[in-house]
């Protein structure tokens, strides 16, 4: 027999179990997943703390020691709770037979403590097919006629990987707060119980709440909401510039000329008052469960003291602080300050405090932060800085990490829409746990919505990093298929999903690769390499895909589907597009092509459609998310959000003649044919010996009738059209596709097509002139463009540092992380090594026309340096010649939003490096070496000194190499 | 008793004595007298070549030596020709009473050769009022009662001062090609018979015909042209690749394989072909008075010789050619060369050919050149270059000018309209005289329609050049006045023509400081100092002047006022605004104010009018000027017209929320008072003891109602308006003036005006501090701004050099020449001067706030220097300083559409140069050396290094100096 549960066993018997002496926060847990069955079976079942009125089949649960059902199944060897005690956060499922008088059958959920117990009974829902975001994001599961386990089904669940993981309600003002207003009438417990759910649902257990204008400890109403997180076990931890259970807004309710807590920030001028407020603060919230921030910041997150205070000054009142601060928790917390989890963010300038500097000693090390979370972070940006020593890992307090998913600061805010991919989260998150962060993630996820996605994998991988952790490289999308099919596997059938999955995976990487908010006209350019009209098609090609799922989405699953997918999907790209179209409408413009009054209108159109989205995001599902689109997010000029520029539209007036113009797509080459002026095209495409077609497009610059005709007496070369007319209101552009017969040729390399216009004739020359392949192997490239683009993954060889497993490491491939293909980064990733000695390398060949002097242009992720030394090291040999060894990070560069080094890497997702090697005319190799840990390479660009490929925002797009089909 | 004119007289006797020995020329010239006389006195008089039939009053002319009359007279002592023999051009204009039986009383009009007798009959018609453009613009005399001279009148004219004075009609198609057509049916002599009297009603006698696609020796039909003009005394030439009285268009006509000419454009491989060529040309048109062009360039105004060509090959070359020319013109023209005009263009390649080098020497001297007019040119916009050097100016050829109002070709063309302005003509074309420039002066005047009033003012100066030359100085204005009288004296009263005279002086100056088709957005700035605003303030006003006059303008006269006035100053006026409008759009759509969208409905607008502007040229007068209006004018990228672009309009979408900012006038300075962002303005317009007022506008950036509040607590500052509210539709801005009372002020020195915005509070705070001026002398400038602007005139000392009146040399002001005041330019032009020694200056004096390295910018004209070493020098020094001596000529500079300097300089109107000079703390002298000719010096900005004061086009606006009102 198994363990069954359908209508029949939950109508015919009281069904769960409910101790008395269960925490109330686990009976509250397990009144949600009674919920939660009657969404799968269409029944509620019932539950009684009589033992005598359980039927055949029982759902038992409790926390060892606080549960004497669980005691007595121990006791008469049932269950072996061994396995829980002294465990973290564990819990046992398991099916046992006759458990007592008149049970059958019972499914046990033992949690080795509260939250164990809680995410047991959280288990038992997902098992059902019950999504993490049933209340949250209103994902209905699949009803289910029946569901069993089998008889001697035992689970037991390991210790989460990461102590402390959560997430910060951050920036919510104006969406999370209208929206919270709204629906529950403040910060309230009502809230929290809401937004608790849905930390416990995701295996979270901390939290640090919205703190712009709300206050935790107050608006509960009082304590209402510190003792429901109390309740439900979540441990409630703040940023870092609110010590001691304060939370930033509460000082200034509190203060005052005749306040006992005094009338200044100011730990040297009211010592006694800001004690005392921190002293009252342990009081009132000590007896929660807390990490209890230590140290101090200034007043709204600013620097501690003035610009007068020396270094030593500045260290020498945060050790006071400290020492105060640990007083205040053994008096008013516990006595055992080792009992009690402390954290103090290395942040801003807390950090050259912690480190000291050559003539004065830092905070590292001292007695007052033994046994503290040291809490690093990462740039606002999703990239990680200064991470532990070898040395510093040893810290008895470890460490945590402050991530970003939404950020509202400079250089640009993004915090209106989930703009995070995961395998940047993998590839940072991970790195931090190789280096010893393990106690304590907390990510800002701003509002929440529409960040449900990245939130669910920040979560699962602290909470299950054997899983989903270093070892598992490019295991994002499974993840990713795994999670859609929680949510959307009772409604979609798999090419639903799958289309789903395109569609997340396509936004995420665009965003990735530039945040909506930091789009404008001027990011990708209007022509060059025809980037901007490639990833126009692929936003084309997602949104179709999304209007045709949405079409035809069902609607249960609609609801879910339009938040969690839909509107993030559409708003992000329907606004990428626009700033694309934005940067096309000025380019044609300047060149007074009609085709700019469309894309004026289109862009209009886009406007129009990112307010409607809003609008239908606000409107869904009863209204559920009214508040949640209400960020800026569009033409940033600084990092807040007024100010901000919708984009111009530039309208042309149409030339008083009719006038066309041709142009070679991809490049900035056009003419009108005028005699007088460039009438010479030069088409280059089809150097490439895989190139099959190049277009060249014909723009009318009049509203006028105008006409062009088109001969080639080469008969190898054939056009899309040899005739047409544009009107230059309905039709203003006509795009010509050119094909070559390369059997047809004989001996000849170049054919002329001669473009007649209004104003003349224009010549385009194509060039057909292929390279000389003869002896070369496959991999190599070769120059038909006058540069070398090379995807990193394209390398002809990889060579591996280490002669055994235990010290080898090597450049691995990450599938699709990278703004054009993928990247190459070393593991382990906290080894350094010696280039030319102990380096892993890559080898990338290649053939250049002429031997001279040339720059190699690194593209790479926006890596900063794991050390306070500012480098960040690779090595770089061309040929036989010397290994240069470059620092990626240029003199002062540093993580502000006044250092444009930083900032211009952080927006374009890409750290650039130039270096110089010589080539020889003819082959070449090129090695580049890895050496510090952070290098992670997606694409190199060789071209000759002084001839740099044309700009663009990606980069020129990948060369030929032999064998490229 | 007098001699009288008027119905009667011209009823009742035969008036006109017409010899049958007259020229046939000189009796055409009389008939259109004869239409002049009827145009004032509503009659026409009869002539007769029977002395008999003549009654009591008469007028008679002749040649003399070709008229019997004039003998009789000169034999009977009546008139005394010997004034007039072996003299050119001259005539006397005499009252003789009793010339002979019968007669009471004559008018002798007796000329010393053919153009004599001409000039002196349209002399007649200048005295009755009749305007030289009589018959080419429909200028209507005044109608006369009578008109008399007093017995014993007698005038004989001066010579002319330049021996070739004329125009060039060039650049013909589309206007004048499409006019000649339709007035005429082609280039022919009807048509050059109109060109023709117009040339010599101006005094001119000299002509380039049109050689774009026109044959002058063809299109006549047959050699109609040239008869026409040999009939009249026209000398005929050509421009300077046009050898032997051949056009350039004909031998493209006649070469072919099988030609005799041959079929290659070449000396070297067909000299026999070409030979021929020329001779033939000579044959055939030899007879009649011409300049003969000598010399070669390559087809279509081309370098003669491939690249491959050395130096001296080129040079050998140009002497051969020359060689077999002069031989060609002895055998078919006259065997006494020195009896035959010829001219040899120095232009382009040819130059370097005439000068040499160290190592080849040129053609200069040598025996092929003697006797050969060695045409000059300007640099194709206004500026001369290269004069006779003092060694050269004997040369007993003579030089010739070829002078532009109207080009075609690089950096930018301008041929659509006039826009001379007569400063700069008198300024360089008295240069030229100056610099021995008197033998021929031809100007190209493009289509010759607009062009009327400079190339009166041309003629009359190259006719007349002790009245309107160097001498003149500052007369440019008396001459505007003569000529407006002449042209709307009979129609006008003194208000209205001095309201032409400020138009035409208006526009001219604004089209100086920058041509219509060299306008774009981005050449005033859009707001620093407000450039764009004045000037548009000043185009409005001109503009609804002109359409005042335009309203009430008498019927008669308005054909007249709208060919040589109202299109020329609107057709200019229209489209400067129109491009200053598009600055203003384009920098207030970047800043999101919806202003930008009314603005490029304005432009839309201005685009309209300038339409309109062309079709009433084309239609007024009975479509008089149909074709005319035709040249592109807009937008050009390059030279060439095709490929022009017209204004791009920029439009904003409205911010979804109400939104206004705030922006100090004439600065960038601008804030939505947000309390991130910068939220305090400071205006510093009132450190200037002269401010009396300043400003600061608010703009609506969203088309909701949004409402401004203004407070100031402090009494002193007045501000124009407290509250208002702008819709952002129809209001979209609203300018602020802040006035202050200094008497008011007690010991404050500054104010705070806070201004409350949607976003937030914009503070704007008042610096009131004035500088200390106790002590400083009138006429020393005060630094207020972190920079000192002083316009050239404003010196405090001018120091002449040489001690006698002969030697004397000093820095003279030109009124109004300059693009912001006037400019200063040493007198005599030819001198050269050491500074320091005999140079004379101008000495500055200023006060700075602190010491140390300051920039001195120079504002000149853009002259080229006069001769071949690339050098024009001025001398600077500072206080006790060493006089440094600089040359404004970058090196490497040349004329020519690809060198950047020299374009910037002739598209901006203005050479810019820098100097560095160490100034001290409080007072400092700067003194200004003359050194080379050429140096025109308009403004100064001095500043201190690495602060260069706001960008602009006609930089800072001028300085605060003590005693300045």
């Amino acid at each position: 027999m198994n363990f069954t549960i359908n209508q029949n066993v939950i109508n015919e018997s009281i069904f769960i179990f409910e101790e008395k002496e269960a925490y109330a926060g686990v009976r509250s847990i397990a009144e949600k997943i009674k919920k939660d069955i009657d969404l799968v079976f269409g029944v509620r079942p019932t539950s009684t703390d009589e033992w005598s009125q359980l039927a055949s089949c029982a759902v038992i649960y409790g926390t060892i020691d606080k549960s004497p059902i669980l005691d007595s199944l121990s006791e008469s060897g049932k269950i072996d709770i061994h396995e829980l005690r002294g465990k973290n956060e564990v819990y046992l499922l398991q099916v046992v037979e006759a458990p007592g008088n008149g049970v059958d059958r019972a499914l046990v959920i033992a949690g080795s403590d509260k939250r164990g117990t809680i995410y047991g009974l959280f288990r038992l829902s997902e098992m059902l097919g019950v999504s993490p975001y049933v209340n949250w994001s209103n994902v209905p599961p699949k009803r289910l006629e029946e569901w069993s386990l089998d008889n001697g089904y035992k689970y037991v669940s390991k210790e989460p990987s990461v102590r402390y993981r959560g997430f910060f309600i951050n920036d919510e003002w104006p969406a999370f707060g209208t929206w919270v207003h709204k629906r529950f009438g403040g910060f309230n417990a009502e809230a929290y119980d809401h937004v608790f759910e849905l930390l416990l649902r995701l295996k979270g257990n901390y939290i640090w709440p919205a703190m712009w204008s709300a206050r935790f400890y107050d608006d509960g109403p009082g304590l209402a909401n510190a003792e429901l997180a109390d309740e439900y076990g979540v441990v409630v931890g703040a940023s870092h510039h609110e010590p001691c259970l304060r939370q930033g807004e509460e000082y200034k309710y509190v203060r005052g000329k005749d306040s006992i807590y005094g009338d200044a920030w100011n730990f040297r001028t009211n010592e006694e008052g800001i004690t005392r407020f921190w002293a009252d603060g342990l009081k009132r919230s000590g007896k929660f469960d807390n990490v209890i921030t230590v140290g101090m910041r200034g007043e709204a997150d600013t620097a501690i003291m003035g610009k007068e205070a020396t270094f030593a000054d500045n260290i020498e009142l945060l050790r006071d602080v400290l020492r105060t601060q640990n007083h205040l928790i053994k008096e008013h917390v516990n006595p055992n300050l080792d009992q009690v989890p402390r954290m103090l963010a290395l942040y801003k300038e807390v950090e050259p405090f912690f480190y000291g500097d050559e003539q004065t000693p830092g905070l590292i090390g001292s007695k007052e932060l033994e046994d503290v979370i040291l809490m690093l972070c990462d740039d606002n940006f999703g990239n990680l800085r200064t991470l532990p020593t070898e040395a510093m890992r040893s810290h008895p307090g470890g460490y945590g990490m402050y991530y970003h998913f939404d950020y509202h600061g400079g250089p640009i805010s993004y915090e209106w829409i989930n703009s995070s991919y995961l395998p940047k989260v993998w590839e940072q998150m991970s790195m931090a746990y190789d280096f010893g962060v393990r106690e304590l993630w907390v990510v800002n996820v701003g509002d929440i919505a529409t960040q449900e996605f990245p939130l669910a994998y920040f979560l699962d991988l602290a909470y299950d990093f054997d899983r989903w952790g270093t070892d598992a490289i490019n295991k994002t999308h499974d993840y990713t298929r795994v999670w859609i099919e929680q949510q959307f596997g009772a409604f979609c059938d798999l090419e639903e999903l799958k289309a789903i999955h395109r569609i997340i995976d396509g936004y995420t990487r665009i965003t990735h690769n530039r945040k909506a908010e930091a789009m404008n006209a001027d990011v990708y350019h209007p022509v060059h390499y025809q980037e901007t009209d490639r990833l126009l098609s692929e936003i084309d090609k997602l949104m179709a895909e999304a209007n045709a799922l949405h079409a035809k989405m069902n609607e249960e699953a609609m609801p879910a589907f339009f938040s969690l997918v839909y509107y993030p999907a559409m708003g992000n790209l329907n606004l990428q597009r626009m700033h694309l179209l934005a940067g096309k409408n000025h380019y044609a413009a300047r060149l007074n092509r009609m085709e700019a009054n469309q894309l004026a209108e289109q862009i209009r159109a886009c406007m129009q459609r990112d307010e409607e989205l809003v609008d239908e995001f606000h409107a869904i599902d009863g209204a559920r998310w009214y508040g949640m689109g209400l960020s800026e997010h569009i033409g940033f000029t600084k990092w807040n959000e007024d100010e901000c520029r919708y984009p111009i539209l530039m309208q042309v007036i149409p030339a008083r003649k009719p006038r066309l113009s041709v142009s070679l797509d991809g490049s900035t080459l056009q003419s009108e044919g005028s005699g007088w002026h460039l009438n010479k095209l030069y088409m280059r495409d089809f150097k490439r010996p895989d190139a099959t077609e190049a277009t060249f497009t014909i723009y009318s610059l009049s509203d006028q009738d105008a006409s062009y005709e088109i001969t080639c007496e080469s008969s190898w070369v054939t056009c899309s059209s040899y005739a047409g007319k544009l009107d230059g209101i309905h039709t203003t552009s006509e795009t010509i596709t050119v094909r070559l017969d390369r059997n047809a040729m004989n001996d000849e390399s170049a054919a002329e097509i001669e473009v007649k216009l209004p104003s003349g004739v224009c010549t385009i020359i194509v060039d057909a002139q292929l390279p000389d392949l003869s002896g070369l192997p496959d991999g190599i490239f070769v120059d038909t463009e006058g540069y070398i683009s090379i995807e990193a993954e394209h390398y002809c060889i990889k060579q591996d540092a280490g002669q055994y497993e235990e010290d080898s490491a090597g450049f691995q491939l990450i599938e699709e992380y990278g703004r054009t293909l993928s990247a190459m980064k070393v593991f382990p990733t906290t080894r350094y090594f010696t280039a030319g000695e102990d380096a892993p390398y890559l080898e990338y060949q290649f053939v250049v026309q002429e031997a001279g002097d040339y720059e190699v242009k690194l593209y790479m992720q926006p890596s900063n340096p794991v050390t306070t030394d500012n480098t960040l090291h690779y090595g770089i040999q061309a040929n036989e010649g010397e290994i240069q060894v470059w620092n990626t990070i240029v003199r002062g560069q540093q993580v502000s939003e006044y250092n444009r080094d930083w900032a211009t890497g952080v927006l374009d997702n890409i750290r650039r490096h130039i270096s110089q090697i010589v080539c020889q005319e003819g082959r070449n190799q090129l090695r580049i070496y890895a050496v510090s840990p952070g290098f992670v390479l997606e694409k190199l660009v060789i071209y000759p000194v002084g001839k740099k490929p044309a700009a663009s925002y990606l980069g020129p797009t990948e060369s030929y190499y032999v064998g490229k089909s």
